[in-house]
């Protein structure tokens, strides 16, 4: 079902009148402009970064500093060897084809997707059935394939076309080859033959130092910084489990061929939590009764494979119990990642969490619910919640040999039985020699079920024989004489494991934008210009001084009001322009200021000013010190507009063109 | 003269213990150090981070939010055009020989420098004198040269290898090729030849895009982003001058042998900004005044060249003035660099202001100061303050014709008597045919004067001759027929100009360092363990909360305490382990925390605990609101201990081992 994007008061929402508008107010513009950009790049402005650094602080402050985590900064360059074992050097790419002729290069999936679907449509035009345009994915947006052909297709191809669609995420490199040849898709521009897909491996690659020998990339995601530091986070954590390390930070992938604006971008910022649990017991959450009773709109794997798209609304504690969401601290974290958005100012009704499918999942992950937000682009993915499993800490383990596990006490000693294998070392090197290394090696490689059999062959023949691959034929007698085979019993004090991982995984520069579009609206009575109203808390500047004119009277108030905002930690800006205060309130209500101060003649008879309310346009007027009081209160949400209203006199007057 | 670093409280510094109590508390650690590191690479753990966190809050607050500064965000890849203009391809180098056989690799000036110094050593030592050690310059920390030879010198070898030293900052790639060959200076531990120096830059180099063919580099500094914006950010700001952008952000540097630990890395957060200011009038700065009288520790070009270091400490009113520091925007900005780093904990007795030398300047930069540090590893540039000129925006604008330049309206119409030219087009064109446009070119080049002096031949002989390189034999005759050259009067309404820019530069890094270097100290009753005493507004934690043991009646005090003081914006962390009440303290002191809450068995019966200060290690008892309003107070500044000791009652207790 395709969703019609509104404005948070039911308006259509007209994307590109917001695109204009964050661009003329320096929200965003193309990195290196004068030089005619690069695709994928973008800086932040004034108003972008200061919202960028709002949203980032209270990111902080909802899950770093209430909950204690252990906050890193690891550093973007990263060597090939740990990007080898995360997996990202071998399986971090897409496939690409080049057209020989003419350079271009086409992300292959993207393109036998396209092409078939254009088939199919085709196909239906021919039997003039009407072809839907769909609107809701952003990968879809920006079409090589532009002209459809109404041709009909044999049944039996419109079927093998749709499940090649089915299953377009799954395929190698060879396949999609295989696929272009079988259904000849070419260059769709000039019918020109490309050459097979290439794995194009999406970091950015590097060396470092002056020998050119260390390669490296630019980190793809801030995880593995955590989990390479594990051992001594642990250790700072003092032994003590569950815990969660976080990291805010730059990230890069070098994007085919990016789009869909700020959505898809090279360098990007992110936020990541890294939390680490025992895999025993459920891996429950101290507090997950704190946000048991939250309500998630749910979009589960089982609904999805059903082919449809229908949100259940469902408290986190019941979706944890019956096991539509895997386990607590999963469903914990959901819950806290809502709780999140809604503090930034993110439409209620916009959010969704849809669960991955086996088949789209990235290569270390065991489970993934992404926070989606409803945009103009459709549903799209800002924030990821996967659950690691053990991976990415098994293999760095398994490749540096360094312990990233974690020791525990039992309270109670475990007592294992077990067959246990041991060796007459004394004449067991002297009968084997060189070969001595390998034979035991296999011995002990042999499982208990095994051991337990061989006990038996040991007691009646003797002798048993082992698979030794490249010693003599591959099987190797041993005497009892040299071996000994029993059933023993072992206790063990401490406990080790290897803890999984659940990552909550925010795409900082994704739900701001997404944000502006859930908090953009405009005025009936003036639909050119546009209001983004952004909550206090994460707006870029919080109020704007306005003085009546540049008249020298206003000047002293002007600085006595910065000064003091800026000292209680609230920024202001001034506008003492030449244009009306109407028109400068306007460009404000773009740039999404909640709150206005107009220094009038009034001011300078009485030291009192007036206070504007962005999203009604209603102001009073008080005192300096009421005034202050009043933002102090509104910025920090201890009080709401309602409230100031009601205590202090409304105020009619000035905001005329 | 060395000097000798000692902690606050005078006592001699002991940086190995430092550094050892920093990496055991994860302050900092080597990045990927599972895999063996990578030299220049570090990473920073939850207290290192916090307090860089910190420091970054601080510098935007003090800078950003006080003067309204337009703070951007531009991405760290850079296409390599941009930095091909701003000079960094070309000159952002260093010069390093290689040794053929076993592939090491020196950087040829600091090779040089410890080959010569080593011989002037070994001459002294030859001569019976006394060798000093310089333990000054952290650039020589690392000697390659570790063995000094006791050879005498003839004297005019000893003037000419002083001399080459004098100089050394100043040779070319080639000139230490030679020099290297005139000394025979070898691989110093095999005695092995050179390669002749190369350049390396100091770029890490990239490429963008699936086609390989746009190269881009890791930016060197995050200056150039906000350059190639100036136009946009001077339309955000109303066409308003002087303005200033300020930027956050990592940058890299490939250094070719990265050492003394925090303070040479290949990826650093900095801290810009670019104030855009009007080259005439003296670049004055509105809020000079305010800053007029703060006395800052100069040390000028003129003392340097006579040879010696000593400081005067001067009131920048007084600097300015008398012509010290060049302008007031240069001035303000070093008065406000020292306030800032006084904010942070930075000993005052520890500040110095260095004027650069005029060979050791950046390319672009035409002054500068650097805010430089005592440390360790003696003084230490932590704060650049360049002033660029126009040097930037003009060859940007050169490259890529952006008006990178202010055009302000003239107050009076400005008159400008000037030669001006004019051509007969009509019969210029068919005279010189495809020479036509060089001959044009050449002629709009001549200067004023030039133009005065060809009025007179074109009057006296009826014809000019110009220079035109490459028509015909480079001279070209034009008749007074096709050319009119007069004086006239041409009216200017608006002027523009390319602003210059004040750039303060800040090494968060190196500043983080130090300033643990500057707070360090030990009680003398227990040498072992260290004390970090940060300013609370800039510490890693705030608040640690310490119940007496882990008995179950202390838990909800534990989370009472810690949610409320999330809510009021500050962090605090738990301590609940086994140790000591005394441990756990001064594991904290390591840390740094201001501030310890005990609960203990009274605050479970009468709601009341205490509050440790962790200087003067005193504690008082109080109710749970008098100890939350106390820490708020403390933490930001409205109070110091005094106060509350003089308000609440001392408590002595606890505190013993």
């Amino acid at each position: 079902m395709v969703h019609e994007m509104t404005t948070k008061d039911g308006a259509p929402f007209d994307r590109v009148q917001l695109e204009s508008l964050m661009r003329r107010r320096l929200f965003y513009t193309p990195s290196f402009d004068i030089y005619g950009g690069v695709s994928g790049l973008y800086d932040y402005g004034p108003p972008g970064c200061a919202l960028q650094n709002n949203i980032v602080t209270t990111w902080r402050e909802h899950f770093v500093l209430k909950e204690n985590m252990l906050e890193v900064d690891c550093t973007m360059l990263t060597p090939h060897e740990v990007l080898k074992t995360s997996g990202h050097v071998d399986k971090f790419a897409d496939w690409m084809c080049k057209d020989p002729d003419t350079g271009e290069i086409f992300r292959a999936d993207h393109l036998v997707e396209e092409v078939l679907e254009s088939r199919l449509k085709g196909d239906k035009q021919a039997r003039g059935q009407t072809v839907a345009v769909d609107e809701e994915d952003p990968k879809k947006k920006k079409k090589k394939v532009k002209n459809i052909t109404a041709v009909k297709l044999d049944h039996a191809v419109v079927t093998e076309y749709e499940e090649v669609l089915a299953k377009i995420d799954n395929y190698s490199g060879e396949e999609l080859g295989l696929l272009m040849e079988k259904y000849d898709i070419k260059n769709p521009a000039t019918n020109g033959k490309l050459d097979p897909p290439m794995a194009f491996n999406l970091m950015f690659q590097t060396s470092i130092g002056p020998s050119s020998n260390l390669a490296g990339y630019l980190r793809p995601e801030t995880a593995q910084g955590q989990f390479v530091n594990f051992q001594k986070l642990l250790e700072f954590n003092q032994q003590s489990m569950p815990f969660a390390s976080a990291s805010i930070g730059k990230s890069f992938r070098n994007e085919i061929s990016p789009r869909a604006g700020l959505l898809r971008v090279r360098e990007f910022l992110m936020a990541e939590i890294e939390h680490f649990v025992d895999p025993e017991g459920g891996k429950k959450h101290p507090r997950f009764d704190e946000v048991k009773d939250v309500e998630l709109e749910l979009l589960n794997r089982e609904v999805q494979l059903s082919g449809k798209t229908t949100v259940e609304t469902t408290k986190i504690g019941t979706a944890v119990e019956t096991g539509i969401v895997d386990n607590e601290t999963l469903g914990y974290f959901l819950a806290r990642i809502q709780l999140f958005l809604l503090k930034l100012g993110i439409d209620q009704k916009k959010i969704r969490f849809r669960q991955h499918m086996a088949n789209e999942m990235a290569h270390y992950a065991a489970d993934c619910w992404d926070a989606e937000l409803l945009t103009s682009y459709g549903w799209i993915e800002c924030v990821g919640c996967a659950d690691r499993s053990a991976y990415d800490l098994t293999v760095h383990m398994k490749k540096t040999g360094a312990p990233l596990v974690v020791r525990e006490p039992r309270k109670e000693p475990l007592k294992i039985e077990e067959w246990q294998v041991e060796l007459n070392k004394k004449e067991f090197g002297p009968k084997f020699k060189k070969d001595g290394k390998r034979v035991e090696a296999a011995i002990d490689a042999l499982s208990q079920e095994l051991r337990e059999k061989l006990s038996l062959d040991l007691e009646k023949e003797g002798k048993i024989v082992v698979d030794v691959a490249g010693v003599g034929d591959g099987k190797v007698e041993v005497p009892k004489e040299l071996i000994t085979i029993e059933k023993r019993t072992r206790v063990e004090n401490v406990r080790e494991y290897t803890p999984n991982v659940i990552e909550p995984s925010f795409g900082i520069g994704r739900i701001l934008y997404v944000l502006c579009e859930h908090v953009y609206w405009t005025r009936k009575e003036d639909e050119a210009r546009g209001i983004l109203s952004f909550p206090p808390t994460v707006a870029p500047t919080k109020v704007l001084i306005v003085p009546l004119s540049s008249h020298d009277d206003f000047k002293p108030f002007v600085r006595t009001l910065s000064d003091k905002l800026a000292d209680i930690g609230i920024s202001s800006r001034v506008d003492d322009s030449g244009a009306s205060i109407g028109k400068r309130y306007s460009r404000n209500d773009e740039l999404g200021t909640p709150l206005g101060i107009t220094i009038d003649f009034q001011s300078v008879k009485d030291n009192s000013f007036t206070l504007r309310d962005r999203d009604s346009t209603k102001q009073v007027r008080a005192s300096l010190d009421d005034i202050c009081h009043a933002i102090s209160n509104l910025v920090n949400g201890r009080e709401h507009w309602d409230g100031v209203f009601a205590r202090l006199p409304e105020f009619k007057g000035q905001e005329v063109d």
